[in-house]
């Protein structure tokens, strides 16, 4: 039986430990074709490169897991791989991973991210995207809970039949794979970052800035959030669209200018 | 009476027509505080930065108009003005703009564009929020139709009274004042960026890539989206929510893994 082929990326960059342990468990599955970033690019959202040229660089050239990375962003790294290398080696992909992101994607983190840049885009070329977040932001963190989860989503994404775009914002708390309590189908939890800049003045005098900041969650105790979840020692699976519409605001805009 | 505050950002750089266009406008209804990026900022959809300093320069100091630019992205400009130069002035807008931008960010470009990244992010702080862009990327646009719109609408959105965020996505067609046919409330557009990559050799020898690419709409025909009024002459206009979530499917993923 021919095996399926699974796309992975990240924002962490290819050397990114969570990268490499999702890579080697889908590759027990399918054959693994990555591009992940030369370098971190967290933060970098659904950013795409417009003024500069793109290189590509083979990393890793195994029997079922080839990786290369990409002087861009995520969302160059999927463009160039649907776009430019998977139809030249005639590859089609029956399922995409981003990830494993080193730190959660849960709530409005989804619009900053990396990682769930790339899961968004891979999921309009047609096969089911899934972005893999921990909630630990260390180089070092431990991934076997969420790799414990993997080998369940793996072969159920891979034998889903979809007829629109799918795409998983997939978040999973820091606990060892025996204290996971299950999955929620949860929805984005609101709230927003309310922002500090650490300001300081450089050997030239000139004031320069850092940004930092912290997580307002707007509804702790709406048990339906993904940030609920994570707290409660869940994963949590938020399924995302990309038709920004507010239908409900619609109406109330007619006539206003 | 006391004048409004209106804050104004773009991802085309401080030194953009399109910007110069509504910095002016605005100015005839409050006063102005804009932050935008140094230099293009295009297709840097809610990327922040996260592991550079942030500088911030004042690069015009009038009566009712004051323009500064960043080294970051769109979304860092908003962050840098809602979380430190607003409150050390002591200023609370009543009205966000982003833009206006020199190219149409309809459809899904919505993803991609640092207009709207900034226009999206500025509506997390409270006021309302609206991205304006019109569909003509030169650096020269004519950008007449966009403010005589922008005239009627800046006084509306200033006497709106909201209690979630709002954020408008408005592109304006291709076309003289007197030949704009009015303005529709519209839904965001289905359809994916087919990307090609041109492929070139660097003088070392080494394959390097530029994205291109255009954009395929799934719905030509369809009277309530962004594009077809694009394509009307008619000013589109698409209320944008920030909660991802698609509660469509939430129940089809439950038992699925």
């Amino acid at each position: 039986m021919k095996r399926p082929v699974i796309f992975i990326s990240n924002d962490d960059g290819y050397r990114a430990k969570g990268f490499n342990a999702i890579v080697e468990c889908a590759a027990e599955f399918g054959d693994v074709i990555a591009i992940a970033p030369d370098d971190t690019q967290s933060g970098k959202a659904h950013a795409i490169t417009m003024y500069d040229p793109l290189y590509l660089t083979l990393r890793r050239d195994e029997e079922h897991i080839k990786v290369y990375s990409c002087n861009g962003t995520p969302v160059d790294c999927v463009k160039m791989a649907y776009d430019w290398l998977l139809p030249k080696l005639g590859l089609e992909p029956s399922l995409n991973i981003s990830g494993i992101n080193h730190g959660s994607n849960a709530a409005i983190n989804v619009l900053y991210s990396g990682t769930m840049g790339a899961a968004i885009e891979a999921s309009f070329y047609g096969a089911p995207s899934v972005g893999l977040s921990l909630d630990d932001h260390s180089h070092d963190a431990d991934f076997d809970a969420t790799i414990a989860f993997a080998r369940k989503l793996i072969p159920a994404m891979l034998g889903l039949i979809i007829t629109e775009p799918l795409c998983l914002n997939i978040n999973v708390p820091v606990a060892r794979p025996e204290e996971i309590l299950g999955h929620r189908i949860c929805r984005q939890t609101r709230g927003f970052w309310k922002e500090e800049f650490f300001c300081h003045q450089d050997p030239r005098g000139r004031d320069y800035f850092w940004l930092t900041g912290s997580f307002c969650n707007h509804e702790p105790e709406a048990e339906d959030t993904d940030e609920w979840a994570l707290k409660h020692n869940y994963i949590a699976v938020v399924p995302i669209k990309v038709d920004l519409t507010d239908y409900s605001r619609m109406k109330q805009l007619e006539g206003l200018f």
